[in-house]
């Protein structure tokens, strides 16, 4: 066992790279496909997740700028080649030099970010070599499940909100550095309004929002002066945190006194934060104090674990909380702290340039049969009522069929003899080519577009849907054909 | 509202800058303190959390390396400057000019990594000017809190499988690429044997281990040929998935018939993989199949959703697993996925040069008190027993009297009539010098030799301590000085 650390540094050569952020055993199968002359074979692989984190009835995709990133710097560098050089596998040299040309020449199709989705569709589907394809698995999964994680959760949050100004706060709680801004990224997606991290509103563009901690009154010989002395110091927009010794006793009534400090230099206190104790009770008093100065307009910002179930319980407690901080819950996603998200091979050329065959992956669980052949998802959208009635997943030469709006059978797969007829709807595709041939073919969107996407997205869906609790579930139908296909493979067992 | 994206790239200039892995606030609070020209001022930060995850009796530090390695590569860098002067804090010229010389310069002590740490004591202290430790806070404790959260899990799961092979599988469900491979170190400092994830194995010289996915067997026309050529491929270590299509009737008959064909080679199969279906069962079968064909040394490896719980009821239940592979519960910590941890002032400087005076956080939650002051932790350990008795927090004036082994009296601050006075102690001081006025004052060791000082930590502690439900708590003391310091600036209401 070798214990040396190449690790040489956060902005270090080695460390930014993501070759090898892959697992081992996408490495040795893409060894034994060239050792076995079959690397050059066409394969189609669909990412998508089984069930849908935390009771939620849909989830909100997220993760594609990344992943695109991700692709389009994907290089193995020579420290990599060095160190797989070093392995147990002993690979042989022309396979290392094969890799040392390696680039992804593949499509990617994706769902474009912020739109709503369901289980067991596909929502990357990957057309590449098996040499290639094989190698992005984990990266893909690892980027795709925890932002479509984090953008989902917010959104949940987002909803328990209702229009009040939700920050992001998460960041010393985040699994690592890497979680913090992409998770800030993921909660802005769905509705969040700003984010304390720094780094993450350099990179994306996020608001970045805060304020001063139990440290900065600590720091000072009185909680009076330490308020008067940060208003002094950032007068256009003072937020002041009551609750370092006693929140309704001391932190609120001096912040009192340093918003009127502060109007007598013609200028505004923004609010007080509370983050601890009971938030319904103390942000109710605070109003009070605060109104009864006259302070009317200066806002109360609440943190302290927050989640959205806490956030529905202050509101129907009448708490007077104006601006909520999530930290820990949101950017963990405490409750579900992963989505099952998988990536499965659905067809691939049996022989090179053979047409492409699907394949099928069962299972001794069920739910984890995967369903054949390369697929295109489409959402039908009622022409009478503008929602979606369900999301239809249909091989490519049904295109036609479905883009002339010809009608079509929708049946539930679990239980196909529930059934209707749909003739009068628009079918919306959802993967969007972002990959051709290796190539970006898709404007990445503004940030601030995939948000305002993202709205529009709500929009097409049934209250029902969308309510936090006990959701109606919304269906993803398979075609006729892509049923049938299935149905034939589970009675070849598979072959 | 900018949405402007300034991310270049995984390996881009910008994202590996760390400057900016904090919070607004630290950058309100530096300014603020800048304006009011007390940023000079040394202040005292302990980081510690409150309550130990998953119900364990302990908890595992971690986190230490990406600690020294951020700190001693934190420079604000131009493109950060930049960012800043766009800010709506307008903060002015001479702060920004301020911020292109910053660098940390004061002293940073930390318990060792893979030391068994336990709530309220200081497992991080820094020491530098108020300017200097209040940006480290977020980072410092995203990298502690993380890593620590990751080994307790570990420890945990180490525990249950007992002298098992453990693999670590979790990248494509970690929290992004960062979660990955700390979380991979952090498990191999608890006791983890190796890792899937290929960046871990290079950064930090862990093992790497990996075989095939059910990709690689869709790939063929039949599963026997998939094994086959998985085999002649990669011939010295072969590990064949079985339950593509169905384990005991095809997948293990058919890694049989590959394991004959090996061993006409001269070769030996190494193991089978099962990920899927009722692993007790499964694994009993599939050992009688390999047993009775002769392949007695064939091993038999697990994953699907593992944790310490479901390895010990496999175990109780019979289950003829040899090695476990735990992926997304360990490397997201499911059960709670995150640790508290957090950075509170403890002392400070009231004027420049000044004798260090220690302040206190109150709090409507009793529980987030802090302990006032600058402080060191012993582990009192039985001379007669050679175990652990309790952690004993002092001043640093108390050292003398501490290192003589003068008689010292234990008493639990919750209850403190409890009390007792122990002797025969050796006392071990837990916080050792990191960095000193800026400068690497450490020999960081080596993964090998931390997991190795991991299992002699284990030993000091009986066991239990240890056990995995309903432990025996550990006592974390106060000295006498610190508890009387603490309990009159909580009657004086922190002033």
């Amino acid at each position: 066992m070798t214990t040396q650390t190449h690790f040489d540094g956060a902005g270090g050569r080695e460390y930014g790279h993501l070759a090898l952020h892959t697992d081992k055993y996408q490495i040795n199968m893409m060894y034994a496909h060239w050792k076995n002359g079959t690397h050059d074979r066409i394969a189609v692989f669909e990412a998508y997740f089984r069930k849908l984190p935390f009771g939620n009835g849909y989830a909100v995709f997220a993760g594609l700028e990344r992943i695109v990133d991700y692709i389009q710097t994907l290089r193995f560098h020579e420290h990599e080649i060095m160190f797989l050089r070093e392995q147990e596998e002993r690979y042989e040299e022309a396979f290392l030099q094969e890799l040392r040309q390696f680039r992804f020449n593949g499509d990617i199709l994706a769902v474009p970010e912020g739109t709503l989705v369901f289980p067991n569709e596909p929502l990357v589907r990957v057309e590449a070599r098996v040499f290639e394809a094989q190698l992005i698995e984990t990266a893909l999964l690892n980027f795709m499940n925890y932002q479509t994680l984090i953008a989902t959760k917010a959104a949940r949050v987002r909803r328990a909100a209702e229009q009040d100004v939700l920050l992001e706060f998460g960041t010393r709680r985040a699994q690592e550095a890497e979680a913090a801004v992409w998770g800030a990224r993921a909660a802005f997606i769905a509705g969040f309004d700003a984010t304390s991290n720094m780094r993450a509103a350099m990179l994306f563009g996020i608001p970045a929002k805060g304020t001063h901690a139990h440290a900065w009154v600590q720091a000072h010989a009185s909680e009076q002066e330490a308020f008067d002395r940060y208003a002094a110091a950032l007068p256009d927009d003072v937020t002041l945190l009551v609750d370092t010794y006693d929140t309704l006793g001391s932190g609120v009534p001096h912040a009192i006194e340093t918003a009127h400090r502060l109007a007598a230099r013609g200028k505004r206190m923004s609010a007080i934060r509370i983050d601890s104790g009971d938030l319904a009770y103390l942000s109710k008093e605070a109003r009070q104090q605060l109104d009864a100065a006259g302070f009317l307009d200066v806002k109360i910002v609440a943190s302290n674990d927050l989640d959205e179930s806490i956030i529905v319980n202050l509101k129907a407690q009448g708490a007077r909380i104006d601006i909520w901080g999530v930290g820990t819950q949101l950017i963990t996603a405490a409750d579900q702290p992963s989505l099952g998200g998988v990536y499965k091979l659905v067809a691939h050329e049996r022989a090179a340039g053979e047409e492409l065959e699907p394949v099928i992956k069962l299972s001794n669980n069920p739910e984890k049969v995967s369903t054949p052949g390369k697929k295109d998802a489409y959402r039908i959208v009622n022409r009478q009522t503008g929602k979606a009635e369900a999301d239809y997943l249909a091989f490519p030469n049904e295109e036609a069929h479905i883009r002339n709006g010809e009608r079509i059978k929708l049946f539930d797969p679990i239980h196909p003899y529930r059934h209707k007829w749909v003739d009068d709807y628009e079918a919306v595709q959802l993967l969007q080519p972002v990959i051709v041939k290796g190539e970006l073919a898709f404007e990445l969107p503004l940030l601030d577009a995939i948000r305002a996407y993202h709205q529009q997205q709500l929009a097409l869906f049934w209250p029902e849907v969308l309510r936090k609790v006990n959701p109606q579930s919304y269906p993803v139908d398979l075609s006729v054909d892509v049923w049938e296909h299935k149905m034939a493979l589970i009675e070849r067992g598979g072959k």
